[in-house]
């Protein structure tokens, strides 16, 4: 078993995966860049060391991190969700420094991580693709004849591209004229490599994926699927498991799929696959070689702790479940509880957590690195939160959703929660019926009142009045 | 459906029921003493109204309780547990104006308070019950005589005891003459009735209780059981759901027991059937008529809601599940974290809670009234705070339960959270093989140091400053 582990990331992840460690007995590592020096997961892990004051790079340096987990003895790596996560060069270093990587090898995560390879994986197991071009686009005269091909609108795509950027959808060539260099541009910026490839546009699909665990003795298994069809621009806000959309039999084909898609590529450890759906057709998307943001509702509805297992694996054990045992009961669903204001274009609300109340009660769970008095700092993403709910149906989840939403308190910055609030009662969610057109097509949603509470006012004089004095 | 719910209660287990309420979309009313103005169930439900500057005498008169239900606009009535949750005339103040108690009905309430009574309708419904007298005691010589058939030790009990008042081992003649006056004073105080019983005393017994459910339509089911063999002078300090003691037979028994018990009284709404185990015997002990503090364990193994279920029985609907349809999963475990200094003979210690961070991440689950700022007034329980813990097996709930302890801060107040880890660690109970002398036979578990916190050594710091200051 492994006894020590560095936790490559920051927020939420690392003290999810602080309190895994704990759980199992293992010594846990906390890094930090200065910006994170009063992070939660400093506190909270056994061990921390500063990364330097530079906000992001100590996060996005392999090379520093594995050389601190050799220095501070660690046996493994977590790298979390983000930051190098996917980068295939830190898996490779600490494999050869002698750290165990706590995710698949790095020839997967490369493989899986070139859009258009992971295609001709998927192709070649008989998991099915949109259709798009067999690999990279040599020029634009080659993305306007494939684009011809295959019919507009078209998604371009860049080969290494992830989390919502580059990725533009083309409704014509004229579009795909101006999006060319524009994406062109952003994937050397954002991921280092300017290959791109082109995908039919499946107009308004569900966003499905399946999570799926393996082992290294060949046991694949999935825990069901999550709907995240609920989206704005890419950007995932509230996700649900099981999705309310599928018939048994859908949901039985979806996990098959996973499984098979692992399989095809000797897949190791936790790892998603995503797919589209749109009627009665079913394709592959990407496959996410880490944990998932919402690993938390899969966790709810079937009883299995992913970041456990996770480690479990990477120390050499078989998979704790067999797939027949593994059952999913009720619905969750994960609100990201973003520091943003919806009213002004979802813009970041940063600063000081004045008060941070945590809901309570039944089938209520919290993930978050905020508490009362926290700074969130300005360089990172703004999800400051997640809040998890489960019931037994999707009416008691949906209510459930509501009271909690209702019950937490975020005071110092604005958040998307009133937000969620307005789309947990909108009729067209409720029904379960969706795609991720849903945001765009409610823009009404983003019309609630901003109703004060009483103890929101009280601090609002509080403070005027402590100004006045200068207290 | 019910419509609006007065809650005849405070603290936690008010908030609990303003959190279903609002699932249900269901209309709460919270009630309050002047001590409990600041109580999180007053913030919370919709509607909240003082029973005056008495601390007590508000939450105990039926009266003023089911007028106030009546001039508000409710159509029923939550008693939660302690107070007068248990007192058959406000279940039939209720009814005489048309209030509907969410708990079984006046009748099924005196019967099973009245112990010598439901000693007689459990032996006549064929569940078994310990030796001892079969009805009420006239008087000392009656008590030594019967004392001598049974044979010592033996219990004298209150008939209308509970909650570990009114009940007294006596081990010898000697010690029940001793004994005998001083139950019926106590007896008196405390119920308002003089009648005592004697009971063999079953030595170190398993405390082993089983949840019912029972509608309006006859149907009666269970939802397995609870080990709340860890206690201190009858209270109980950790519950465990379900039991590591029990053989999936004795299981099956105990239920099967607590449902035969249910249906002789004709039943109606949530108990608990209360069993003594010792070796292979089983003995029934009483039956609480009203939602117990550790309904949340039940919750956990199971998935169902019981207060919700409350609400829809006394609302006139069937139970949402049938008996063939219960399940349980994992383990779960409850620390009652009570505002007490353990190492100074459990003595309470209320005052501010300075701090309140509550515990999060998959299993974890908080109950509590608590919140920064909050004073807890001294009227009232010390038990300030529920930490509910489920993992899939044992020893993952064990490792959670200490995660979790150790995740939590209430600063402010001394409480028992590291008494309970010191049991957590203990190998005997780990072994999941213990009886209710537990805590008496290891006070070597309260000799663990009282390590500070950074953070607590910053706050004293900062206090005595402020102080010196005149700050």
């Amino acid at each position: 078993m492994i006894k020590k582990i560095l936790i490559a990331n920051r927020g939420e992840i690392a003290v999810r995966i602080v309190r895994a460690c704990a759980e199992l007995g293992i010594r846990s590592v906390a890094v930090y860049s200065e910006a994170d020096r009063h992070g939660l997961h400093v506190k909270r892990a056994d061990e921390a060391y500063s990364l330097g004051a530079d906000p992001l790079s100590g996060y996005l340096n392999p090379q520093r991190l594995v050389s601190l987990a050799v220095e501070t003895g660690c046996d493994a790596l977590h790298p979390g969700y983000g930051f190098l996560s996917e980068n295939p060069r830190l898996a490779e270093l600490c494999d050869e420094h002698g750290i165990k990587f706590i995710g698949p090898s790095a020839e997967v995560i490369r493989r899986m991580g070139d859009k258009t390879e992971a295609r001709r994986s998927m192709i070649a197991a008989g998991v099915p693709c949109t259709p798009g071009t067999e690999g990279n686009l040599a020029d634009l005269k080659q993305a306007i004849s494939e684009a011809e091909r295959i019919g507009y609108p078209v998604m371009l795509k860049a080969t290494s591209g992830g989390g919502g950027r580059g990725i533009r959808r083309c409704n014509s060539r004229e579009e795909l004229e101006q999006a060319y260099p524009r994406v062109i541009s952003e994937a050397t910026k954002a991921f280092g490599s300017a290959e791109v490839f082109l995908e039919k546009c499946i107009v308004n699909p569900k966003h499905i994926e399946a999570q799926i665990l393996a082992d290294s003795f060949g046991n694949t298994v999935h825990l069901y699927e999550r709907d995240c069809s609920i989206q704005r621009r890419n950007q995932k806000l509230i996700e649900i498991a099981p999705s309310p959309q599928l018939t048994p039999e859908q949901r039985a084909y979806i996990g098959e799929l996973a499984v098979r898609a692992a399989k095809a590529v000797g897949y190791e450890n936790a790892g998603t696959v995503e797919f589209l759906l749109t009627g009665e057709e079913v394709y592959f998307m990407e496959m996410n070689t880490r944990v998932q943001v919402e690993h938390t509702i899969t966790e709810e509805i079937t009883g299995i702790d992913i970041v456990r297992e996770q480690i479990r694996i990477a120390s050499g054990l078989p998979l704790s479940v067999k797939q027949e045992d593994i059952h999913h009961q009720g619905f969750a669903l994960q609100f990201r509880i973003n520091a943003e204001d919806p009213k002004n274009n979802f813009f970041p609300s940063f600063g000081k957590i004045t008060r941070y109340y945590a809901p309570g009660g039944p089938g209520v769970r919290t993930d978050t690195a905020i508490y009362t008095g926290y700074v969130i700092p300005p360089h990172y993403d703004s999800m400051c939160l997640k809040l998890i709910v489960r019931a037994m149906t999707w009416e008691e989840a949906l209510a459930r959703g509501l009271r909690a939403l209702d019950d937490m308190r975020v005071h110092g910055v604005k958040t998307t929660t009133p937000y969620y609030q307005e789309i947990l009662r909108n009729p067209e969610f409720r029904t379960g019926e969706f795609n991720t057109s849903f945001v765009e097509n409610h823009p009404e949603l983003l019309e609630y009142s901003e109703k004060r509470r009483p103890e929101q006012l009280a601090l609002a004089i509080a403070t005027a009045i402590a100004a006045y004095a200068g207290l």
